[in-house]
């Protein structure tokens, strides 16, 4: 079957259109609000790491919640009490992965906005405090991202054993996913098999297949049935290959995020490692520029033409196309709830559309 | 009494010398091993942050395991199942702050060697790998205390609920004194109640209260009585106040630390909130200097001769001397079983006195 026909089968509206975000915001601003009021009462004068917090938390798709509801859902249960603070995890460990990796990659945007550091130095700066800005909005980031850490760890350690069990494989999956990026941009390595690793942990398991078994194990279900967790991960590595070709290739206003730094920095994407084969000399004399401290704008501008060029960019789309193809097909020999099957399509959808 | 008298109640022997820090390595090295097993399992060819935990775990002294230990003690019990994932979380608790403590203070020592993120730049340099070694050392010591934090979390939440409700206070605690520090230093902020407030939730609650608190709830005490928990914050206010006498004045030999890092970075402390009442106005002056990037080695020498002068450091010493008399008179009359009395009193004097 064709994505279209993935389409077609989630009808007009959008198919997870019970799933309440507004209710999830209103969840983290109010655990963000006694946060504070604890912080208060300790005598803390400054509550700037939880107010940050509060702002962060209030945006985004909230991709990962959505799949632990659906995840939920397959045992046809309405939403239980335990929902809304495993969804609440999720969104706060997300926002933990995220400041810390703008703080690894020093990367200055984050959705079309200043990274959470950049912001901090900006108000230091405006402040006349003491100190380096840099270095302050670098510190208070990082403990922003711990808080954040320690806030879903609490709210997953009330979570039921199978459920917490769930959580804890996600966050390890997580770690050793940035941990290879990290090590494979340093060792240069452009192995496929690190890339598919790298993206399958950090992103298919992290983002789609991790929630997924959450909701699966919060509904009281013994594990995900084997074509959901495969689902799981086909959409989830598409998710990061079209999050790929989009910080290579893609609009930054699209994206939130300046083209080119993935490039520049050599991380290990399976673009790169496809690119390692296809490419021609110069593309390859380019390619092993990426993650040197020489390697200019106009090299990234011509290794991005050279990508094109040798094909690597057609066959990462089409490897996001053949898996939210053969995910939809799971799902329809999946025998689950006709809502669950169409919100997972159209899920499937939604996160390999970075445009949403 | 006299802190000699805590010292003649502890015997001639350490007193806790039943605490096995032997197993607890062992334990915490089986789990590290463990864990590094769980990454090659999912495919990681490289295991850095958990190579690294296991080394940086190997040594330290193990204080606030200790003081988990006599917690549970209080209770006559002997050391039960729980106690060592106890131990082991404390640890590795401790291990992500101290990591990421030197990340946020870009401080490049710690136990009297480089820095994690030191040692992990010296790595990359020797390897010759892509991008530039600082950052790298910067992320991957980041993300290892992410790891940490990841590890300590999940043998906390198989802990039984108020031990859980233990920890959570204490990590909460962390996180807002270590807040306060940063928001502190930046505010040039010397007030006596935020140096306060900070040095008893970052080093108090932290070193001492939560970890017997943490003890008390595993052998199943309802609570800490009202005089540990009271000789808890002295002794820990007592312990920070050591370690900000030792990081102006002390031997950075004896520290593992440079002299003059907190006094350059303005850090609030108590020592400088006294200060900002006693110093000579030269002093005065100096003082407005730290935390500012006019202020200069010579500066930092000179304000250190001020604050011995003005008394500033004689109030601090009497004031950890105070502080560890009290809390063994508490322990006099808290009605402990004869050794905890012994090991608690022996443990005061062990916290403050930095050389051990």
């Amino acid at each position: 079957m064709s994505v279209d026909a993935c389409q077609s089968g989630s009808g007009l509206a959008p198919a997870d259109v019970t799933f309440a975000t507004g209710e999830l915001r209103r969840y983290l601003a109010d655990l963000l609000a006694r946060e504070q009021t604890a912080w208060k009462e300790h005598g803390a004068p400054w509550c700037d790491p939880p107010e940050l917090l509060a702002g962060y938390l209030a945006g985004g798709k909230a991709l990962r919640p959505r799949f632990c509801y659906w995840g939920h859902a397959i045992a046809g249960e309405d939403a239980g009490p335990l929902l809304p603070p495993a969804a609440a995890a999720l969104e706060l460990l997300h926002a933990f992965a995220l400041i810390h990796d703008d703080l690894m990659d020093e990367s200055d945007t984050r959705r079309g906005q200043p990274a959470m550091h950049r912001q901090i130095a900006v108000q230091h700066r405006r402040n006349g405090w003491a100190g380096d800005p840099d270095s302050y909005g670098r510190a208070v980031a990082m403990l922003t991202g711990d808080l954040a850490f320690a806030m879903a760890s609490r709210l997953a350690a009330g979570l039921p054993g199978p459920a917490l069990t769930a959580w804890q494989r996600m966050v390890d999956e997580l770690v050793i996913g940035q941990s290879l990026d990290l090590a494979g941009a340093a060792r240069r390595d452009r192995s496929i098999e690190v890339a598919r690793t790298t993206t399958l942990l950090k992103s298919g398991r992290y983002t789609v297949t991790g929630p997924l078994s959450l909701g699966a194990a919060l509904a009281g279900l013994p594990g995900l049935p084997p074509g959901l967790s495969r689902y799981g991960d086909l959409v989830g590595e598409a998710f990061q290959l079209s999050d790929d070709l989009l910080g290579v290739f893609g609009d930054p206003q699209r994206t939130g995020k300046p083209v080119g730094e993935d490039l520049a920095s050599g991380k290990p994407t399976q673009l790169l490692a496809y690119a390692a084969d296809m490419l021609s000399p110069r593309g390859q004399a380019l390619l092993a520029l990426a993650g040197t401290r020489h390697v200019t704008g106009a090299d990234v501008g011509e290794l991005t033409a050279e990508l094109i060029r040798c094909g690597a960019r057609d066959r990462v789309e089409r490897q996001v196309h053949a898996n939210v193809t053969a995910a939809c097909a799971l799902i329809d020999r999946a025998a689950l709830p006709p809502r669950v099957a169409a919100a997972l399509r159209s899920l499937a959808l939604a996160a390999t559309d970075r445009r949403q």
